[in-house]
Formats: structure tokens, sequence, C-alpha cells
């Protein structure tokens, strides 16, 4: 599927053995979202035994219709290392947005297409649930050729699962969007899940395009009070089905997953996707254990992050701090984008060679104080610039020690020599 | 030790029974910091099976004496929810901040007394390598009669370490200043730790005044590469023989950890603590899975304490983001203590109902968009608000869907009725 050149690229960004590269993509553990049409310079693979990586989502909404500020955003996300970008947008101005980062952002693409399906069918058919496949196709194809690199559907939803829906009563109802449209279309329709019906024909361009298919959580918990529910395990019993349809059709694949999880369920919620779904990439939005912290959710979305990729998940999405009250702004994108990082590399330390380099080059310039050294090595070198900016240099301080400083102490006393 | 009235007002507030509580405090397994002398409303109990708790660090430096400014940051740690708060400064207006605490702020106040002996011995002999026991004694005696409520003590780290650290090479060296002081004091005078030769006078005082010992960790790593390390754990040992020694005359204790310390070390240094030290409570200083976030160390901490917090850990310190750069201002303490207690809350919501239907309740307004209700359920309602002002009224959304909401597609198809 891959020229041996660019597996042989992947290798070294990824500290891994080509050999090792290429039976985890052979074994479906890892996937390179890299639409045939698509030329960009920052491939990425994401998966079992490489390292965690991020999302960044952008989009316009139907009330944010600026297509410069979202590609702001992108360039911010990208100056603070994010992996790869989703574009989220329902608002009118998407194919020019999308158009402008295919052309222009050097990792991959993901997109919702039934997003764009969505307001297609309000401007031609008057209401989403009058939608045909026909619509769907279109939209699917477009994008495919366009070079979108990866797509999220919601294939996992299904008809028995509005039954559930009305019978367990949920807390947080369904916070997917492509999820609560496609519930109201199979509700309104009496029909199933129109993604899950023409799977095999869905599979089939996605292989000729090479576009990766992130099966998305319709069912996702959004209260904790949720977390692991009935409904949820319904929906990833039915990923890990379409999963082997994937795998036997030579489609890349990863699982989306939850959301708002309980602190205590994360670890087995890692497990149970990768048992249930033939270990591929699990790719988690959150996920978040407690619901309270709007204002500050990329923080609760950082602890839920680092457990779960500690436990087995591959991508992380990034949760802006804006999450769950409005629209975020660039800013609110390198704050999520840097806390997603910093639950990222807890983990990729642990694991790769260079990454732990990077913790002892700057612990040990630490130990010296050599802020010139030190600054660079930081997550964020402007961030720690900017704390520093109002001391006078001649302030050799780093906390509220001053001059009883451990580092002095122990240097006058030569203890480390 | 304590009355009746007092442990049925802190049960009730911790939704433990009385008798729970009395056989917690017996066992030392739960401690209440509250001096003799010390009137407070916010009294707080620390340990197992009670609701993990935060504390906040304020101080003077050398460098910054503005006592009004770190009156500003307890108000602002107090409003955004501390549990406690310990007074760490070094600089000259040490009394003057020390005693304006003790009388205005409602929480138990610690202090690390080492630093008013520092700067006292600094003033009175030149430097702090000329202290003797009885300076340290008449710091010890006048800070528990003026009423601080737990002290953290620097009795673990001995002159046999003092030998290990120049043996045992260290990328972070001591991170710990009160360490730093002990390490400087016997490695210059070649005797044994003052605090450790005197422990037993020690005891007698503060049991004397119900001042609670916190066992500090001088040499606790200050990088990730000497987490868990020789050094650390001989420490840990000698708090736990120390700890033993508390319990016997009857001094509420607990120990303090680190610190720097791998994300898959966490878990295991709970467990570790715990087992030495007779299952006191564990007080921990982040701890950071990660050394390279200067800037964004509220996050990192926040990761770390959560997990720290659900394997045992009982009190959180709250880490700013100002950490390893700078003294921090109001602004970081509001960032740090809302990222505490995010951590501590994810641990929280899963042990006490109280705590559990804050989050259920704020997620069953949040499917229905009452934004009215939402915002004061939320952890932080000023930076909520903040977020949302600029939203017109009339626009109810929350996210990027914008009329693609998922709520409203739900809540239009009548799929939860």
């Amino acid at each position: 599927m891959f020229k041996k050149s660019l597996l042989k690229h992947v290798a070294k960004k990824e500290s891994v053995t080509l050999s090792f590269l290429e039976k985890q993509l052979d074994k479906g553990r890892v996937v390179i979202p890299l639409n045939n049409k698509h030329k960009i310079t920052g491939i990425t693979a994401i998966g079992e035994g490489l390292k965690v990586k991020i999302n960044t989502n952008v989009g316009l909404s139907t009330n944010e219709l600026n297509v410069k500020t979202e590609l702001a955003k992108v360039d911010c996300a990208l100056k603070h290392g994010t992996d790869t970008v989703m574009d989220l947008s329902v608002g009118q101005n998407l194919k020019i947005l999308r158009k402008e980062i295919l052309k222009t952002c050097p990792v991959p693409l993901g997109t919702v297409p039934i997003y764009e399906i969505a307001l297609e069918a309000e401007r031609k058919r008057g209401e989403f649930e009058k939608v045909r496949f026909d619509d769907i196709w279109d939209v699917l194809k477009k994008q495919a050729q366009e070079g979108v690199d990866f797509f999220t559907i919601h294939a996992g939803i299904l008809k028995k699962n509005i039954t559930m829906i009305k019978r367990k009563k949920r807390v947080g109802g369904i916070v997917s969007r492509g999820g609560a449209l496609l519930a109201s279309w199979m509700s309104v329709n009496k029909k199933e899940n129109p993604f899950y019906e023409n799977f095999d024909k869905i599979l089939q361009l996605l292989k000729e395009y090479n576009v990766t298919l992130s099966l998305g959580d319709a069912l996702r918990p959004g209260a904790i009070a949720d977390s692991t529910d009935a409904l949820q395990i319904s929906e990833l019993k039915t990923l890990g089905e379409l999963v082997k349809k994937c795998r036997k059709k030579g489609v890349q694949v990863m699982v989306e997953g939850p959301g708002h999880i309980r602190l205590d369920e994360i670890k087995k919620n890692m497990h149970l996707e990768k048992k249930l779904c033939a270990k591929v990439p699990f790719y988690v939005l959150g996920p978040l254990p407690t619901d309270i912290a709007s204002g500050y959710d990329h923080i609760t979305a950082a602890i839920g992050g680092s457990i779960a990729a500690l436990n087995g998940a591959d991508f992380l999405c990034v949760v802006t701090p804006a999450e769950h009250l409005r629209h975020p702004t660039v800013e609110d994108i390198r704050n999520g984008v840097i806390a997603s990082r910093i639950a990222a590399r807890c983990v990729n330390v642990l694991r790769f060679k260079d990454e732990w380099d990077r913790d002892y080059q700057l612990s040990l310039e630490r130990s010296h104080r050599n802020w010139d050294k030190i600054l660079p090595l930081t997550i964020d070198k402007e961030k720690a610039q900017e704390y520093r900016k109002n001391l006078k240099s001649s302030e050799d301080i780093c906390s509220m020690c001053g001059s009883f400083c451990s580092l002095k102490i122990i240097e006058k006393c030569d203890l480390l020599k």
C-alpha cells in the first residue's frame, strides 16, 4: 500500500524498525492516514508501539464563518505540534476552508463527512432527515477525490440502539453531532443507518483513495454518569464487527472512543476497545473524568488522556478550554494543543529515547540554572519566556526560594561534585 | 484529642460516620491539623477514606517582599477552594505575613520552620551552617505558640544520605530547600541532621500544641530521570521509622512525597509510601510526570495528582503555571488551585455522593442547555461566564456545532422522551 521509502521515513521518525512498522501495518495495529491524492510532508503513523499522537479540531460553525480565523487555528496547532488536523465545519464556507487546508497544511486532514452531507441536505431537501444515500455518496466521493486523509463515519449506531435510547435513561443523551443526526434520521425514516447498510460500498471507495476510516462513537457518554453504559458498549461491539470488515477489505481503520469516562474506568475502557476491535488504533476524545470543569476542560482532558494513553490509547483529540462553552479562539487552540501534548508526552517519554533525552537534558540544564538552554527545551518556549520576561536578568530565580535556592546551596557546598 | 462536637462537624462535612472518623484518627490514617491555640472555622481532616484535599503555597521570597500580594493569594486560593494554606516565606517580613494569615485565614496553616530558622541564622550568625539546635528550637516553639497547625520538617535526610548523594549521580540534585540547607549543614559540620537527633524533643513540643507533623521529603527527585531512586527510597524508609515514633507519642503525622515521578511509577510510589509509613496520610507535591512543561506545570501536576489520588494520595499540593519559572502571581495561584481541584475532584466524584451529584446535576442541566443553571455548577463560575460573555444571549451554542447541535436534534425528534 505504501512505498518502501515512505515507510522508512516513518520508521525513522518513530524510532522503530522498518520491519516492526510493516508488521504493525499488516496487523492493522498501525495506520498511516494518507489519501492517494494528497501530497504532504508531515506523514503521520498512529497506533500500537508508536508515539502517542494528537489531533486538533478546527471548523466553521453555522455562527462562525470566518475562514481566515480557522486557518490561523490550523497554523497555531501546527506550531505547537499537532500531528493531524480535523476540519469539523458545518458552516457555509466549509468547501473553501477544506480546500485551503488540503493545499497548505503539511499533516493529515480528517473530516466528518456527515456535516457537509447535512448542510447540503438542508439546502437541497429542506432537512437532514430527507437525505438519501445518493446524497451521502456524492459528498463522500468528492471529499475522497479532494484528498481528505481520514473520515469519521458513525456506522455503529443502529436502529436497535434507538429503541435502547428510549428505554435507557441517559443523563447526557447523545452528544455526537453525527450520532444525533443519524438517530434522528433512523427515527423519522424507520430505516437502518445508511452508513451501516452501505458499508461495503463505502469501503470500496475508501480503499480506492486510501482514505483511513475512523469509526465514530455516536453513542459516547456525554456525562460520567453514563460512563461505560449499555449504549456505549452496544455500539463498541458493532464497531468491532465493522473493524473486521475493514481489515478484510484492506481498508485502514481506527476506532473512536469517549468522551466522558469515570477516572477508575479509563483503563478498562482502553482494554475493552483493544479487545473488541482487534487492537486497531484507538482515538479518544478526552476522556473527561469530571463534567464540571468547563473553562478548564483542556486540563480535565489531559488527566483522562494521559491515563488513556498509558493504557493503550494511540491518538488523543485536543480538547480546548472553550469546550462546552463557546467556539474556540486561536488562544484556546494553543492551550488545548499544549495540554494534549503534555498528556501524550507523559507516556512518550517512557517509551522513546529521543523524548526521554529531552526531559533529561532540560533537567540537567535546570540543575545548573542555564536559562538560555532550559527555555528552548520547554514545551512552549514563548510561554516560558513570557513568564520570565519581567525578571531582571540578574535574578537567577525560578520560584519562591530567592537566595535560599536549593541548587545554589548545594553548589556552594560542593555536594554534587 | 478533639472534642466530640468538632469531630461530629468534620464527619458531617466529609460525609462519613463519626465512628469511622474516630477509628481512622485512632489508627493515624487521618489527621486534623489544628493547633490548640488556633481558632478557625474551616477545620480540615486529611487521610484515607476522606475527600482528597489540596494545599496552596504562598510566601515572600528574598526578592518579593509584598505582604499584601501574598494575602491576596491566600484570598484567591480560599475563594477557589483550597483546603489548607502553607506559608513558605523566606523573606524579611515573614513574621508579619504569618501573623496576618493566622488571624484572618479560616483554614489550617502550615509552615516550613527551617525557612525562618535559616533567615534568623543568617542575621544572627552570618550563615545557616552555623545554626545551633537552640536557634532551631526557638523558632519551632514560637511558631507553635503562635498557632501554626502543621510543620514540614525534613528529619529524614541523614548523614549517610550525604555520602550517597556524592556517590550516586543525580540529574536533578536536591530540589528541596529544607533538604539542601540540611545537607549543607551536615556536610559542613560533619554531624547528624539536628531535626533527627532531637526528634523526641520536637515531638514533645508538637504534642503540647497539637501541631501536626508533615515529614518533608528532602530527597525527592527533581527530575523524572531520578524517579524512585535509591536516595528517595532511603529517605522514605527513615520517614517510616519516624512515623512510628510519632504514632507512639500521639503526634499527628503525614508524609510528603515527590515531586517528579514517571507516569508508570506513580501508583507504585503511592503503595510504597502507604506500606512503609503505616498508612498515614500522604501529601504529594505534584507529582510531575514530565519535566519540560514549564509554564503549564499546573496541568502536568493535575495529571500526576489525579493518578496519585486514585492510588492513595490524600493531599495534593497546588503547583502553579509559574513553577520552575518565577514567583507566582495571584492569577497563577488561581490556575494552580483550579487544576489541583480538578485532579482531586476526578477522584472525589467516585467516592462521595455529594460530589457525584454535582456532576450529575450539571450534566442534566447541560442536556437541556439551561445556561443559568449550568454556569453556577462549574468549578469556576467566573471563568465560565467570561468564556460566554461575548456570545449574544440568543446564541444557544456551546461549541462549534452551531445549529447542528446534537442536543437540539435529539430534542426535535423526541428521542429521549
